[in-house]
C-alpha cells in the first residue's frame, strides 16, 4: 500500500494534465469504455491508454476488463482524499481570520469600556 | 493571465510534491519568512527558493519582499480553484447515484402498486 503522501504526489500529478483532466469530467457523468473516452479527445488509443495508467496507479480512476471490453470508472473517494487535502489547508487559513477578526473585535470592546468608565 | 487550464497544470504539478506540500501546510498557519519556512524541512535556501518559484507560478502562493526579508503567504482563492475543480467532479458523480438511487425507488413504488392493484 502506497504512503499517503506517496498517493498525493501520483493524485496531483494524474490531475495536472488537460487530457487526464478530461478523462475525468468524462467519467463523472458515468462509467465509460477506452473507446469511449477517447473518442472526444482527438487522441490515438494508445496515448489514452497511458493517461488512463496514470489515472489507474493514482487510484483516481479504475478499469475493470469483461471480454473485450476495458470499462472505467472514477473512485469518488481518491477524489475525496485529493479534496480535502486542500480544503483542509484552506479551512485552517480562514479560521486563522476569522479568530483574527474576533480578538480584534474583543480588543475594540475593551477598548470601549475603558473609555466610557 | 494564463487560461484557467494551464493554472490548474501549474496548481496541480505545484501540489505533487511532498516539500511543496510541507510548505503550504506551515504557510496555512500564517504568513512566513524564506528562512521560516526552510527551517523544518532540512534543505537548502536555494531549493527551497525553487520550489518556492514553482509555488508562485502557480498562484497558490505569493510573496512580498521588504527591505532584505521576504515574506511568504498562500493565496486561499488560488486554493479553491484548486479544490472546487476536484468537487464538482464529485458532486457530479454522487449526484448520478442520487438519480439512479430515487429512479430505482420510483420502480420499485410502482411495482408495489401493481401487484396491489
Amino acid at each position: 500500500m502506497l504512503h499517503q503522501s506517496d498517493q498525493l504526489d501520483l493524485m496531483y500529478q494524474a490531475l495536472a494534465d488537460a487530457s487526464r483532466r478530461a478523462m475525468i469530467e468524462r467519467l463523472s457523468r458515468g462509467p465509460a469504455s477506452v473507446s469511449e473516452l477517447a473518442e472526444p479527445l482527438d487522441m490515438s488509443l494508445s496515448a489514452v491508454m497511458q493517461h488512463l495508467q496514470v489515472l489507474e496507479a493514482s487510484g483516481l480512476v479504475n478499469t475493470e476488463k469483461v471480454g473485450r471490453v476495458r470499462t472505467c470508472r472514477i473512485e469518488p473517494q481518491a477524489l475525496g482524499v485529493a479534496e480535502r487535502w486542500i480544503s483542509q489547508r484552506r479551512a485552517r487559513w480562514e479560521q486563522r481570520f476569522d479568530r483574527l477578526g474576533e480578538y480584534l473585535a474583543v480588543q475594540a470592546d475593551d477598548k470601549q469600556k475603558e473609555e466610557k468608565s
